[in-house]
């Protein structure tokens, strides 16, 4: 490793965080998470802040034990297995339909341009189970809101959703049902 | 936790795995590999192995140490920085083309039905760096094989191709540069 600093708080960590202006087009101000990636003591700092959060929120919310992580496709895959992991809990994809193979549920949802659907295995989620959504970014927040439908669907429920970054203007958090923890907010 | 079962052999692990014919599309035997994701012993097995196999393999060449573990987008996302982690390595994704931004290279190659474009931020790999390669499938190979021209294009060496699943019959390891360690033969 090239880098070797230290990153013991998420401010630290924040530094990291790439910005371009017009990327992918123009008026677009794009965060860049995979800095974070490039350094181990970044991303465990990162990731465990994660852990951190869900377990206390956990523990505040009558000691809940939370079942399962779903991580939404691409970007939520990089976060929820290991965070699966450390919560033991089960890791449970949400794709693009048409990706997953065996029963499923879809939902469909209006994106700014058209519309697009989301996809879940139907026998990953049991009911009343306590899930946690994590993914990247909340921008406008469409997304995980049709990743909040597909669980509620399934009879769970989502107890707490987490994102690496909050774009806080878009106000994503407005059309969110369950509680929020972003790590970074712009 | 619904299912308490201990995993503790890659044979276990593989019991999980999910068979379905004719999908996505007539005459594909798809292997579903997220089941796995639902049972954390197993999922922590199945991350040991990889771990261990990458560990043993650096000692045996030399004892290089394994600098950086690109992932490929979307699938390999789900191991890449759980490895890394583990590895104390960079994790650096492969996407394709057009969702990565600064500055980056990009690799074509073709595919059964037309062609398909890879990309790296350029700067996520130092020259010399040793790079092992993660993915969930590898089946023909083209896309592992495209991840390694854009590690070489960057100056690095790939020392070693990890997969979950190896579909025996497509011989996609006969195109492949470096090494390849498979968890799971079909």
């Amino acid at each position: 490793m090239s880098d070797q600093q230290e990153f013991n708080t998420i401010e630290d960590v924040k530094t990291l965080v790439g910005t371009y202006l017009d990327f992918p087009s123009e008026g677009i101000v794009f965060r860049d998470i995979f800095p974070i990636f490039r350094n181990p003591s970044a991303l465990d700092c990162l990731l465990n802040t994660l852990v951190k959060e869900a377990l206390d929120f956990a523990k505040k919310a009558s000691s809940t034990k939370i079942d399962v992580v779903v991580g939404l496709d691409a970007r939520g895959f990089l976060f929820g297995p290991t965070l699966a992991l450390k919560l033991n809990a089960k890791f449970v994809p949400v794709r693009k339909a048409g990706k997953l193979p065996g029963v499923t549920i879809k939902h469909s949802y209006q994106k700014e341009y058209g519309s697009d659907e989301l996809e879940i295995q139907a026998d990953a989620i049991l009911k009343g189970e306590k899930v946690l959504i994590v993914d990247d970014l909340l921008a406008t927040g469409g997304t995980c809101k049709a990743a909040e439908a597909l669980v509620e669907k399934l009879g769970a429920t989502v107890v707490l959703n987490q994102f690496v970054i909050e774009l806080v203007d878009l106000k994503g958090r407005d059309i969110l049902s369950a509680p929020i923890y972003s790590a970074i907010k712009y």
